[in-house]
């Protein structure tokens, strides 16, 4: 009996089968065209003669509540070809077993929480800073979904443009925190991708917009923990710096002994890069428990 | 059988009994010295013969983890005479009944999921700007508590300094969205209590300020529904003013019909001041009945 999990980002698809735990094959390839994406997906799963359930961790915006009509629905994505696509019903269709769904963020939560860094917990949020920034939000030991689902990466922070007269590039917001403190934010302000950039200043200033959006989340949420990741979140040396500007930009209001530890409070994801392909194990399995 | 609610707030406590929905009878004192304020509510609750239990919604920050040594004890507040001071602990040894507690937002968003304006949602927010700005918050049907419990108001958030040079006065941050947009803010930025200012530009300002941070609430939780009340929320017009800012502050990001429809998204407590207090009286009805 095998599981089927696909971590479906904006720039790759993670596919997939084990046992819900561990992982015994894995494919990866690029998010090009809906047609082309996700007819890949159907292959690489068609040939799985014991498939029991699909999990799905879908970049969004993305209708996850199952009594919408747009169920698996990509919504208002700036990713072009990919807004109004149905990603659910054709998988459905051409592979013919139960699909769990939520968003990308939200499998890599639910991967973390199972079988990773914020096993067991209440409360937390898994952040993911690449080409944009995102996160999955865990209330009550539950993925949060609420109105649509959490999107932590728009959230409006402070921006001195005094010392940090970058613009930001949302298409939406401007110099929300994405706009600010994502892949593509700082490759525009830089003039460099991320990877290539060393000058220590850019990455304290990254920190400290990132600080401000962790900030948010513990005064909003309460998380009890918050879990770093992303091709910049994993970046060497960053989380060090957010860790010392987080208890700044709270200034000691939020006094809690689990705060004051911040090295165990804001942690890397332990499950590496494969959190969402694990979580998206996870969901096919739990799927088929209910 | 009787059950007693506190609505233990900063500025006034509002005692009560009753039948865990209606308020049978209420008494209202301000909030002066912990012994005298303490005592006087141990007053009203020891007169009533058949109490079954009391609950309390305390103002913050409360250790509410019952979990915690420190259960019932207020901790890093500004208000002079307050800080580590046991709330809980005096009461239940004077009354010998059992106590329920969350915070004074949370027992405001219980009374109004229970019997207001909330009724039945999975994920809200019930937002009060007064004194200070808190927040109770529920996800997945109850609230939220986490690292300790929310502390919305504390948020960070943009600041024009072009058009609003004024500093902002929350003695931990500056210019967080209490420092910025409180009753007490208000008076400091324009030299007169908020009831006395009649400025649309002031108000426009105190709209625009609220409207940054019900945004991030919306986007760190995916509320699917926001209550606005408090002493200043619930001034005339002002409600307006923030349902005509807030899309404008999500720029059309969270594309879902509930959030079009801004007057049933965004709206006035319907308990009106009694949801502290109808919640109160709900979480001593709740703790009896575990």
């Amino acid at each position: 009996m095998s599981f089927g999990g696909i971590e479906a980002g904006g720039t790759h698809w993670n596919c997939a089968i084990g046992d819900g735990t561990e992982v015994e094959h894995l494919e990866t390839f690029p998010t090009t065209t809906p047609a082309e994406t996700i007819g890949r997906a159907v292959e690489f799963f068609a040939a799985v003669p014991d498939l029991e359930a699909l999990g799905v961790g879908l970049f969004g915006p993305v209708e996850v509540s199952p009594d919408s009509p747009r169920w698996g629905t990509i919504t208002t994505t700036p990713k072009p070809g990919w807004r109004d696509v149905d990603v659910v019903g054709p998988l459905a269709e051409a592979l013919g077993v139960p699909i769990a769904l939520d968003t990308d963020v939200n499998a890599a939560a639910i991967g973390e929480w199972r079988h990773g860094a914020a096993r067991g917990l209440d409360t937390f949020v898994y952040v993911t800073v690449g080409t944009g920034i995102g996160g999955g939000v865990f209330a009550g030991g539950r993925p949060v979904h609420g109105l649509l689902h959490p999107e932590i990466g728009h959230m409006l922070i402070p921006h001195d443009r005094a010392r940090d007269p970058f613009e930001g590039c949302c298409p939406y917001h401007g110099d929300c925190l994405e706009g600010l403190a994502s892949g593509p934010a700082m490759r525009a302000r830089w003039g460099r991708p991320a990877e290539e950039i060393d000058d220590p200043a850019a990455w304290e200033l990254e920190a400290e917009h990132l600080a401000h959006g962790l900030a948010n989340v513990v005064l909003v949420l309460a998380a009890e923990r918050i879990v770093l990741g992303g091709g910049v979140g994993r970046a060497p040396g960053l989380i060090e710096r957010v860790r010392a500007r987080l208890p700044e930009a709270l200034a000691g209001y939020v006094d809690v002994p689990r705060l004051k530890d911040i090295d165990t409070y804001l942690v890397p994801p332990s499950l590496n890069e494969r959190s969402g392909v694990i979580g998206a194990l996870t969901l096919a399995r739990i799927a088929t428990s209910r």
